[in-house]
């Protein structure tokens, strides 16, 4: 048996990942199933949590879990507090929330993160700080900007280890509810991907008026047999992409480093969209997640 | 029987009125059915046409018909061209398209209007150009501008009688899809009115951002008991009828008299939103559409 020195849980809504995580912080083992936390019928995560990972914690007796994402959310199995900004992996660490499961297992929870200003608008984040903190600990970058696509999409402005501010875009959420249940969606047919229709996209984001007004040029263009039903897709995906990286740009600026965060084919339309603001943009390594508990839980003094 | 000059149709995507007009422009009868185009299945507009207004034009021979609405679009009866702008009340008198039906009744159905330039987005409207038709039909101003609400609502800018430019936006559908099918909707419970959080929504809405990060608070106010569950919806329509009167008055300005053309509490909405802009905005009279379908049918020398 290899030295392992910690289960790292990634659980979110739509899927699970675990990873035996050696005490330098190599991966051991890992295990992916599509049981997030939507799957996980009457709340039944003990027994869950058991099928996925009791064989290890057998094997493996002892062994610190920390686990994050929104299996820590009032929809999970323990809700855990948000910690207010700003934050860091040392004020995380000292926040987890220390579960005992029906079988005697412990699990340590991350918590999220939230700003809530008396002037201005409350925001927050469960699952996003520990893939950030796992950025941070690959960077010495003084300043930061960190993006995080996804249904909810995440901007973090980072200083050092701290994190400053952040603000959420419903942007994949957006472009989903659009493409399932609007007029547009009725539009669309299935096709090859079209990253021409994706870049028009994005150019006409950037120009002068609001998105309410431009999502409507997806039919109008089709209409006028400018766009292709099986681009009206792509092209949606470009203007809401285009709108979020214009107004993240205008709120941030682009004189810090720029990183995002998420899977291959996401990551590429942001640093595409990027690139057509003339603004240069790198994907994380992956493992971002694992890489975040491991420190969280080393900060903790958790490791075995 | 009373002098009855024309029968006017609106017929659109869910509604169904006719009126018989006197050749002073005054309602002789009306009559009102849910049977919008949706509600016609097989394309049966023949048979629908007759059940509706059949008795009518028994009753009277040889009035003149005259229809507007999505009855003329690509999903109703007869599909009409679009015709460019600028136009005006002549120019859509000079475009009805003449229909005869199964029955050999004569129809006379009003094209759409569209912008398409080259550089730029195109943009299409059908049913709201005989509204505004109406209404400008009720003023001597030499500048206008003409807001309707709705799924998708139209700004336009007239010049007398002249439709300079228009454009769309598409606040009522998005409102319609997120508070249906996103996590907004899954947040939000009944209630009576809220004008309070429609306010806070427009005044939101009003500040620098982006609506795709705005919307967001619609779910973090309510984790922080900053905004109760039965304020959602009030709320998300103060941030996107707020979101359409900022990019509207932003594109427009505010020194045109501005009308605004629709069913009362939408247009109370957009009242309140365009004062907290500090601009007035005032209601147009109701029965735009049936003024309308007049004015046009009276150019075209349709009367009877």
């Amino acid at each position: 048996m290899a030295d392992v020195a910690l289960i790292a849980i990634d659980w979110g809504t739509s899927s699970f990942r675990a990873w035996q995580v050696s005490s330098d912080g190599e991966v051991v083992a890992e295990t992916v199933s599509p049981s997030g936390i939507m799957a996980v019928q009457d709340e039944a995560f003990d027994v869950a949590f058991e099928s996925l990972v009791g064989d290890w914690l057998d094997a493996i007796p002892g062994v610190p879990v920390i686990a994050s994402g929104m299996i820590a959310s009032r929809t999970g199995w323990v809700e855990t507090p948000y910690v207010p900004l700003p934050t860091d992996v040392g004020a995380l660490a000292r926040a987890l929330v220390r579960h005992v499961t029906d079988k005697g297992r412990v699990i340590y929870f991350v918590t999220g993160t939230a700003v809530n200003p008396a002037e201005g608008l409350p925001d927050v984040m469960r699952g996003e700080e520990t893939e950030i903190v796992g950025h941070l600990a690959t960077t010495d970058a003084a300043e930061a900007l960190i993006v995080l696509p996804g249904t909810h999409s995440k901007w973090v402005h980072a200083r050092g280890e701290e994190f400053a501010t952040f603000e959420t875009y419903m942007t994949g959420e957006v472009y989903a509810v659009m493409l399932g249940h609007s007029i547009l969606g009725r539009l669309k047919t299935e096709g090859p991907p079209t990253p021409d229709s994706f870049r028009k996209g994005v150019e006409v984001a950037f120009t002068d008026g609001s998105i309410l007004g431009k999502l409507f040029s997806a039919r109008s263009l089709v209409l006028f047999d400018r766009l292709e039903s099986d681009e009206v897709g792509d092209y949606l995906s470009g203007l809401l992409i285009g709108e979020e990286v214009r107004a993240g740009l205008a709120r941030h600026g682009s004189e810090r480093p720029i990183t995002v965060i998420g899977r291959g084919d996401l990551v590429d339309r942001y640093i595409t969209a990027f690139s057509l603001c003339g603004v240069t943009a790198s994907p994380a390594e992956p493992g971002m997640a694992r890489r975040g508990l491991f420190e969280i839980a080393r900060q903790a003094g958790l490791l075995a």
